[in-house]
């Protein structure tokens, strides 16, 4: 029997993946022993926000199929492809671009959050239609869900509606799909904010064990506790943070911090070593995913992608009338 | 020697061309004697004023496509294709928006016109993209230039703007276009407007003799001249305009209508076998145009002119960083 389709992706508007993004992608290497994954890296997406200084753009998105493939994404049973490898969602986001609403577009929460993270001085066109391609390289592949956290779920309602307005302006074409929750924990920076690249606070799955044990030995934790013995604040420190997810032994660990029974730099020496565990496997297979082997599954990719996606887009463009 | 290219299109909103469309496709044929023309048809921008009702899109793109080669347009030396049928004109669109800052659409003078003829209730999102579009089909063919009406010419001016925009960022891949000014004749319709499918004043091109006899005969001419004898108007005259136009004796006609020296239905029994003249050949070399010799060239054109567009996209992309 096939299984469900479901589709994830990923902008390579950074050359490599830090901790925060590490989560979601393991949670797609688990639905893809259910499900029949499309995972795709969004490079024409990164240009909503980078088409002035796009860096090197094919060789970041190579960089992050290394970090998907070495997260245990299975290029056997999952197509990995670039967008840009797959014309069909430039050809869909034409037709959809026909059918939205401007107004739907202007009243996207994150639209105004994208703006604000402008590199560019002048807002393109293509950030205001950023949801219109979305929904292209969603639908395209009549997928029965997407994987998303709960702030993401907002941007998936937009891709629905286009489907709902194609399929009642031509005929069903795109079936509803469902948004499949993945809880992961959003992780803290460094310095106790949101771990992002644009903040410096991250870090990188593909860094060495030094670097990883040198940036946690400088985070934040908390001000107040300068010894041992004072009382930490295990819920708004770095370092705590990063044990509740990368250690077994994080109840004891925050305990004793809480309770003023251990200090900052074991705790950091403890949560180095955890992150740095939880990371060896990963690091270890990335080292052996040569750049050849990326690009024979990404070629394949690309062959399975369009073949799917080739015939939904011969579908919509007929239920348009088109021939 | 390598013809110089040029591109010329129109937009199959209506299933037939009137007279007004038929002036810009006769300077086409002119110029193909010249140099190397692509004119398709812009079934996809179509779509921007007409997607929540695109009726047969398919049937009257292929009625545009026979107007045109019934008009002269040779398809052994001339490519003549669907824009549906090359996506490459779709993914550049997609490039092109990345690029084109949100300001230069909002100030398009022709924008707020059209959203006042939009046939839907919500102004879509490819309404405003409008001309990125354009400046895809354009740009794809480096040409040397575009044949144009007086009235379009600032529309050009944003492909050219976006050409350098693209050049300025990564490098020069879209040379400067010209523009070809035709002066094509601005017709009045039987009403004394501009002639427009829209107003319903239009005298078709493959419409029989009679029909044409039988509008013109009902046709605006001069209010006050109720007799022969009354002085005529010929300046606000759809008839005389017509004449000016059409016939051959014009100057004559119009000046014994000015002073009253001839009767409208005589300039109206005139004027129609004028028109119905100069659309002879046309109308009878389209009877002879069948659907299979459509299909054919439409085939041959889509194969021309992906062959040209494919490379100018591959170059663009590896401009831009894409592999």
């Amino acid at each position: 029997m096939e299984r469900q389709r479901i589709l994830s992706g990923m902008q390579p508007t950074q050359p490599k993946l830090h901790l925060g993004n590490y989560e979601p992608i393991k949670s797609w290497v688990r639905l893809q022993e259910q499900y029949k994954l499309y995972t795709f890296v969004a490079d024409w997406h990164a240009l909503t926000t980078m088409a002035e200084n796009p860096g090197d753009i094919a060789a970041n998105s190579r960089e992050i199929v290394k970090d998907y493939l070495a997260a245990g994404i299975d290029p056997e049973r999952t197509t990995v492809f670039l967008q840009s490898h797959v014309p069909e969602h430039a050809e869909l986001h034409l037709l959809f671009s026909m059918i939205t609403p401007l107004g739907w577009l202007e009243r996207v929460p994150t639209y105004k959050e994208k703006k604000q993270n402008l590199q560019t001085e002048s807002e393109p066109y293509g950030l205001l239609g950023y949801p219109v391609l979305q929904a292209a390289d969603i639908l395209l592949y009549k997928p029965y869900g997407v994987p998303v956290g709960k702030d993401q779920a907002p941007h998936l309602e937009l891709s629905r509606e286009i489907a709902r307005r194609f399929n009642h302006l031509y005929g069903e074409v795109f079936p509803e799909f469902v948004n499949i929750l993945c809880d992961t924990p959003v992780l803290m920076g460094l310095d106790g904010r949101k771990m992002s690249k644009s903040y410096g606070n991250a870090i990188y799955l593909n860094e060495s064990e030094e670097e990883t044990a040198k940036k946690v030995m400088s985070a934040f934790t908390t001000p107040t506790k300068i010894r041992k013995t004072d009382p930490g604040d295990p819920e708004n420190c770095a370092v705590c943070n990063l044990l509740r997810v990368y250690s077994p032994n994080w109840e004891v660990q925050t305990d004793e911090c809480r309770r003023g029974l251990r200090g900052c730099v074991q705790n950091k020496r403890e949560c180095a070593e955890a992150i740095n565990e939880a990371l060896r496997p990963f690091r270890e297979r990335r080292r052996q995913i040569d750049d050849a082997t990326v690009e024979a599954i990404l070629r394949r990719g690309a062959e399975e992608a369009r073949d799917f996606a080739s015939r939904t887009l011969a579908e919509a463009k007929r239920a348009m009338g088109f021939r």
